[in-house]
């Protein structure tokens, strides 16, 4: 097996449990990364020579390798009992199938996605190491879940980056348009051919369940509402009206095909345009809510944007304060890794106090049981939402 | 008025929310702390002599002023008000009177707690500012949620710092030795006034929410059970059996009462003595539960307390660790202000990684509803639990 020898003191962050190794960590006058084939294992080696286990390696990126072992032993029977470590660890804390069955990193399977919608499964590789298991992975999921359908969406843009090439293929049986779920007890439909990534965004489960307490009877505002996983469950737990707002009109017939599976059409409004745009003209129509979800896409996507999307993140949270009743609630969500959860607050703090109002955080939530935090792996947290009563 | 004058600088926390002034950021050569009146009200100025609103003044503490006001108006009417705004939040977002109705900074009543057990409600008082307003405190109070009766707790250890008289006492009406209460649809008691601090630690109630999910049919152990917060809501959300530990007996009495109160007496066993000895018996024992409480009291009392009380939380978290079978939940918690969420996180991942287990963290929560955190005061935000599974 080739060897990758580290450069002096960069085996401490792996030795705590991490998995990552950057490509400015690798020694490459004695282990030149050029050359060597994407998604092939390699044997790490600290600079002493001593090992530190196996990698799945592609050399043109940052992230240049993964460790899958502490050993020097990967297979795919590996690759196959962490499917089954995972999916325990679902069956264990979930009563309905409707979750990731997969996480990446934080189920030691970097690079592999998971969704599961009831008897459906969309998988998402997006590294070559990975995708050298995926007859092994389908395989596996045919065998413990015994799924109607499997769908590879591997045609998301993460995959370009590593210059893979972007596939949507149904891989098992047959998977419908539009797959049956539930989250928090609310029958869904996720767009799984069609949608963002796999679907549906499980993620934010436990942080619409908390809102779903506080909803009944108010008037809500999602804001990036894509097919509705906050605005139609808060319909479906008694809030008297939602407006969804969102830039493309495909997530919005979304948004209605949920509304109707929950019989909720009637309280369901649907606005498109670009949130910025549809904020503003809400403003100066002096429209005013009672609950308002702010979840918008990661602004944030690599460490040098810090700056701008923060600046983005305030000025977004202030104009949906102004369209917040007094005596109302702002969920204030980021997905951003690179935004930490008191970056937020403080976004949800400097609209307040710009605005003359006082805010009270309720709750901070983040990521459900079936994306786990890997402890040594601060990247796998990326998702906060803050929930402000604001006076 | 007294007028407080600060040095250079020392504004700009206040400006962006913050209410504390500490006592080396006051000019002390153009008006000395000292002989200021404990408890009276000052109008606090910036270097520049520009207002910056009044405060409650303790010449002789480390935090020495608390801004009550943002003008120079502050009467017993503004209190009123505060207790009325903090009460018709607890109203809005709860369905059943249990909960902190006043929390200090983050209801803008610095120094007030009161925490209401259905028709009784527990008063605590930490300084001397919020001390003069104790009747009007009281008369609002009545007023507002015509309780059966007013427990006055100003016999906390907070207040010797403060040199305040330790006081216990009834202010109004009748309260029984054991207030009738519910968390999370548990019926429970609280000690109300032989109880730590007002008698119940409601700080916890949605983490013990997420915990009751997940114990159906499960063998737990709660550390620092005090009245059985976390294990006797346990046993009634069906778990098997639970061992509750804690150093004194009375709490534990406790516990034996809230279990009977559940019905679920013949599942409890309390055992009486200090945690890490107990936890090192039982170690040796080879005992094994499948799910683990670790709530201790603040290892942290004091910011100079950090680095042994860290090594103190790795170890006992490593301990409780050693106890937990494969597939195990630890909930490990923390009330130390001074001890951040991802230090907590830390002790649980450097015990997972040496005793060669593996942790995927559920969830991280913090405080519930009734305890709002500030979103410009950090310290009011002392709370964290992470739900550790453990492979």
């Amino acid at each position: 097996m080739v060897e990758l020898i580290l450069n002096r003191g960069a085996e401490r962050r792996l030795k705590r449990g991490h998995l990552w190794i950057y490509s400015n960590e690798v020694d490459t006058k004695r282990s030149p990364l050029k050359g060597i084939d994407p998604g092939s294992q390699c044997q790490v080696l600290d600079s002493q020579g001593k090992p530190l286990g196996t990698a799945l390696v592609n050399p043109s990126q940052l992230i240049c390798g993964r460790l899958v072992s502490r050993t020097i032993d990967f297979s795919a029977a590996d690759v196959g009992e962490r499917i089954q470590t995972a999916y325990q660890l679902r069956q264990r804390y979930f009563e309905h199938p409707s979750y990731r069955l997969i996480y990446g990193d934080s189920d030691w399977l970097p690079g592999l996605v998971v969704d599961r919608f009831g008897d459906y499964l969309v998988v998402q590789t997006s590294n070559w190491g990975m995708e050298r298991y995926q007859q092994a992975i389908v395989d596996k999921l045919v065998a413990l879940v015994q799924p109607r359908g499997i769908l590879l969406r591997n045609d998301h843009q993460g995959r370009s980056v590593e210059d893979m090439p972007l596939v949507k293929e149904t891989v098992y049986g047959d998977v419908p348009e539009m797959a049956a779920f539930e989250e928090n007890g609310v029958p869904l439909l996720a767009p799984v051919h069609q949608g963002q990534k796999t679907g549906w965004f499980y993620d934010h489960r436990e942080n619409r369940r908390l809102l779903n307490r506080w909803v009944n009877g108010k008037r809500v505002l999602d804001l990036f509402s894509y097919a509705g996983g906050w605005g139609v469950q808060a319909l479906a737990n008694g809030a008297s009206s939602t407006v969804c707002v969102d830039a493309s009109q495909q997530a919005l017939d979304w948004c209605a095909v949920n509304a109707e599976h929950n019989k909720v059409s009637e309280k369901l409004t649907t606005v498109q345009g670009k949130a910025l745009e549809v904020l503003k003209s809400m403003v100066a129509d002096k429209e005013r809510f009672d609950a308002i979800v702010l979840d918008p896409p990661a602004f944030i996507k690599r460490r040098k944007d810090h700056k701008a999307g923060l600046a983005a993140y305030h000025h977004i949270n202030e104009l949906a304060m102004r369209l917040l009743k007094r005596d109302g609630l702002l969920v204030s969500a980021s997905c951003s890794m690179h935004l930490e959860s008191d970056e937020l607050l403080d976004c949800v703090r400097g609209a307040a106090h710009r605005l003359g109002r006082r805010a009270s955080i309720l709750a901070s939530g983040g990521q459900g049981a079936d994306h786990p935090v890997h402890p040594a792996i601060p990247e796998t947290n990326y998702l906060k939402a803050h929930f402000a009563h604001v006076g």
